[in-house]
């Protein structure tokens, strides 16, 4: 249960980090769906290590397989089993991640709750995992291209304290290229260039940055979504809290917003044409849960990489103080990497609530009249609240 | 499965505002745990409106009755049925809610969604359902603290602009009685009495203010939660996001961690006594999804009330521009009644992963031997990431 | 969990025999679905203790109240609360269930498994339970009925030795009303009087008989159902072997049909009109876990009563060998009144089924073309099997 | 969902036949258990095609890869992925499965459902599915028999209308050694020498044969199950009935029960030392959907081999009447290596249930104290029912 995520639409991951694969398993996509391998694997080379002077330099080709779940082209609505084999890892000793635990990393966690853990390289806590949820987050956003028109852009918006200036309509107009024009994944050029030069200090003094990543949903229909306990931004909250060095989500106005009144932050509806609007979207395209047609936009908080090239003050598996000296290879900031990764959890979130809110609509009974327009209006009331 | 919460230990919710009664039902309660009306119903009190002069004047005796799964005074281990009747609502006219979308309300949505909706009083989207989520959490936190000793208390930390300076120590220390001195429940007497002023001043303008919840889980083991999709972090995201009026989310150092370099913000272990500790606590008691045994601290964002007392913009059920005036009663501030509703969808989480943790514990191996010492270090190595 | 079922049409039961009330709550039904007591109260009436001669002579409004999810008399798409007040239990001393363990009932293993039970009436162990079932079974029926055309028919076709004569045309033609119209519920009417007789004469021996049900589900749609581990027939399977006093389950031919060779037992498909039909149905409408279009169609077993009117050798709760003397009323077979019973968990698997299957259907690609006819046919291959 | 098995020890199965390879996911196996490849292997092998003269002569190997979840020898707690290459199938041609529905297969049903399929070697709902369920079976397997003693062998006891004749000690004497001796799988050598005579009889005439298997599970404690919907024979019977071919599910004494009375049927209890035992098991080790410490024993119906070398009327993809001719290999008789599976399905419900048990016992409370034993007895009562 741990390692599958979605209701209808659900993903599997496994796998260690240096075991002989890492892996995902989808299962509910819906059958006749176009599907190749060729539509996951771009995802996984934006995730992939390498890729730029300011990602790791470690180099891993992540080639997806798809072993199921496809025949001559689309989808057979049975599951899809994503297939990603891991390098050949070097010969190295692991003997001091073995037995120290690396300060805000999950080695004490792990062994404090399994007893026993894969230390080569983070194993199952390595950030390698989400490999598998790009790959399954790549169906689910064909899915939603496909069948729903809806597009998921997701980009860095502010790194360590250099923060790109918000603009309401870049929530409406950034494009993946845009993002992708600069190895840092900010559509913003000029904020871009300090993020990369701090980014680069970062590394050389063996040091890391943390920040913040935005993602908008465009084209989502109103009424995905559900009330109660898998309102769309639970689920959506639950999905980029999953993800390594996460540490906050906001919707809409999210924590900026509680510096505003009521009569400044509601959004008033109006009528465009014969669609129902929001004049403003500080609710973030969801009401109750629900969407109300307006884009989806949150943005995910990153810590710093807890992997840095100093010593540190820790503890060893023993039980004794110790002291850890990074060495080594790191990220010195994941943001980059990580937006592919916030972009195919969205996805996968929308796809499950696409399929939830389907099952609804196809089985409702006929439209329910509109109340006469005859009665006059009268006072609102109270009661139990 | 929209309206049930949890793997083990499950809630389910139910009721429309002004239907008969509102309710839940939990399953999975381990038996033989000592429960009676009297542990549920003082927090039941405790979100109950009409109880003093900041939130809304209406009167509702919220009675909680144990309708099963209780027996001489223990659980049984079978379902725990919750109801709490609904007073008798004003026989008042509804036309208007009936007829126009509530800005920043789910009346449109729910719309959208369902095609129909019951608009007494907010139906099933009013905050009235939390009430069931509150009783269910008094069994969920007697359970943890019965069986674990964990205890979880949390207050109002900022109410519009005004926000309590944060102290570390707050977190270890603020108690219940601390928190309900003040009809604001903040536990800083002087910032609580100019939230309180600000409270008034907005209700009296036919305003309201938003603000942020903090809560603290103390005596957590280290070991709970889960890696990948379900880390504690991620159900706690998703339990506060379903939320009615949450805007967001952080754990430990949250958005703010993201101004910190990562030898900042890494929190280095050292031991005490025999115990495993960190120095500071930025990850906010969680590693890679699981307890390190440190405070498990978080915060919620709520935005401002969307009922106002003022005229706003809207449109209506036939799709026309529309003019809504608010009247009648209303919360202008949701945040000292939402302090029991955090703290009781964070002891679903908990119950909830303490079972699964439990499971783990009694199925697992025999310990595995600590590595040698004699072997001598290493360098670390580099692999797949 | 262990008292919630299904995937999207969700049922959770909850209740003690003697506690104040018993309920469910099903989530998940569609909106806009017509429904009031009156659709659910005449199934609850089939079930009820005390209708007849033949049945246990206890008298049991089990009158039911909707509590929530219902408004202007149709589905809202919210959770539907299920409220059945359990009647003044008399006050007497309950004093030899709560020490002796009733040989065949849930007493010692419900003691086993909780270290505690309500042992008033069986507490949860009473198929008292399964009222909750019927409640919930009538909404999940009428949607069948409302959105689909299915009907489902179940009726009493064997009472200790007397079998009815199983004729294949019954499963297309038997209606309730044929079912009705004896106390037994066997629409054969010359074998239902014996079976009567029967019933009579175990009471007055103060003994009990079983015997098998049929139940045929007719308009099911090709296609409902899920390969692998959720198909059709094993959430039955599930569904029957869940009831109290079950023990067994086939569908189609059954445990007869493996008399039979393939070329017997195989059903041949032909075309009638632009159906694709089978000529035989030894399947019972399914293949593969999933429906063709024939009528679903099983049986199941029930073990006679275990309450019997006489003395058994029995343990008691000091672990010592001990007696216990059967008094009072008890039902000498539960088999027509297990009719309602069976229906509603029938109605409950297909319902979920129904929507599941519209998840997918609504949201696959477009159809695939067939293959060209001008290919020649070549022999059939073999490979991994 | 529909390929996914389980609540707290889940496995996800994948793959279709003809394609590059099957699997298996297992999440949820509590850490630290030993495990190797050899401990899955046997247990394919016994699944595997070509083992006898009596099964298809295709020839598999089933070569089991554990790619995740298992390291230096030991469980970590996370998802164990198994990979089992499919071999190259031959280069024929599949026109004639693409054009023409097998009778008594799920050909027409997936593509009524899915609007396409895999047809090569029946893709998903080929048998060989079960491949991946053997190998996650085993896994369950050894937890049980390392932590609980728990020992699962199942049999042939009926091939067409050969039964092996039922004697009530073979239920906790039968070994696996005594079920292979012979290559039907029927421990009584005298009736498996019959069945695979008319096994070779059916194959010579291009016929199939159906049959039963017994299964026996010893050493499970009191207190496994649930009651309501997840009874243990709830979900042995889901299990069961998900298998290829399967028609029928009876535990303890199933159908044949209901021809005995309530006073016959009923299993009194007596000590046996410091034991709870009954005197007779008609209950099949399981009353209330939960063990009594008695060995569950349960059948299964396997209907005969859909696949038949003879001509068939069936219809096409068009629509048309039409004609199928065997041709090829096939298993004239499933039920041989049915066995391991049905061991590998019992063996997966086991151990979920076994891990939900041990979440409830480590979280209840204290011991409930016995009532005294001064309180006289008196007369039992009635009233809800």
């Amino acid at each position: 249960m741990a390692n599958t995520f979605g209701h209808l639409f659900r993903v599997t991951t496994w796998g260690e980090s240096h075991g002989p694969a890492i892996g995902a398993v989808v299962d509910g996509c819906p059958p006749r769906l176009p599907l190749a391998e060729d539509d996951i694997q771009p995802e996984l080379d934006r995730r992939a290590p390498g890729q730029s002077r300011i990602t790791t330099q470690r180099k891993e080709a992540d080639a997806v397989k798809l072993l199921s779940g496809v025949f001559e082209g689309l989808t057979l609505g049975t599951p899809i089993a994503l297939h990603i084999a891991n390098g050949d890892a070097r010969s190295d000793d692991y003997r001091e991640m073995r037995v120290k635990y690396r300060p805000s990393h999950a080695d004490y966690t792990y062994d404090a709750k399994y007893g026993t853990r894969d230390f080569r390289g983070g194993g199952r806590t390595s950030a390698r995992e989400t490999a598998g949820r790009v790959a399954a987050g790549a169906i689910a956003r064909k899915l939603l291209a496909h069948t729903n028109g809806v597009e998921i852009v997701a980009w860095v918006s502010k790194v360590g304290r250099l923060a790109m200036g918000t603009v309401v309509s870049d929530l409406e107009t950034v494009t993946r290229d845009d993002v992708d024009q600069t190895i840092i994944r900010c559509p913003d050029l000029s904020v871009a260039e300090r993020m990369i030069a701090a980014v680069e200090a970062a590394r050389k003094d063996g040091n890391s940055l943390g920040g913040t990543i935005t993602c908008a949903v465009r084209g989502c229909p109103p009424g995905w979504g559900e009330p109660v306990f898998d309102r769309l931004e639970a689920d959506l909250a639950k999905a980029m809290l999953s993800l390594p060095a996460s540490k906050g989500f906001e919707i809409g106005s999210g924590f900026a917003g509680t510096d505003l009144t009521g009569l400044e932050h509601n959004d008033p509806f109006h009528m465009e044409g014969d669609r129902v609007r929001t004049v403003t979207n500080r609710s973030g395209g969801v009401q109750g849960g629900i969407t109300n047609g307006e884009t989806v936009y949150f943005r995910v908080a990153f810590k710093p990489t807890a992997t840095v090239m100093r010593s540190q003050r820790t503890v060893n598996v023993w039980h004794e103080d110790d002291e850890l000296q990074g060495r080594g290879r790191h990220d010195p900031c994941v943001l980059p990497r990580a937006v592919p990764i916030v972009e195919a959890m969205a996805a996968l979130v929308l796809a499950d609530h696409a399929l939830r809110h389907a099952a609804l609509m196809a089985t409702a009974g006929p439209t329910v009249p509109l109340p006469p327009r005859a009665e006059a209006p009268a006072p609102s009331r109270s009661g139990p609240g």
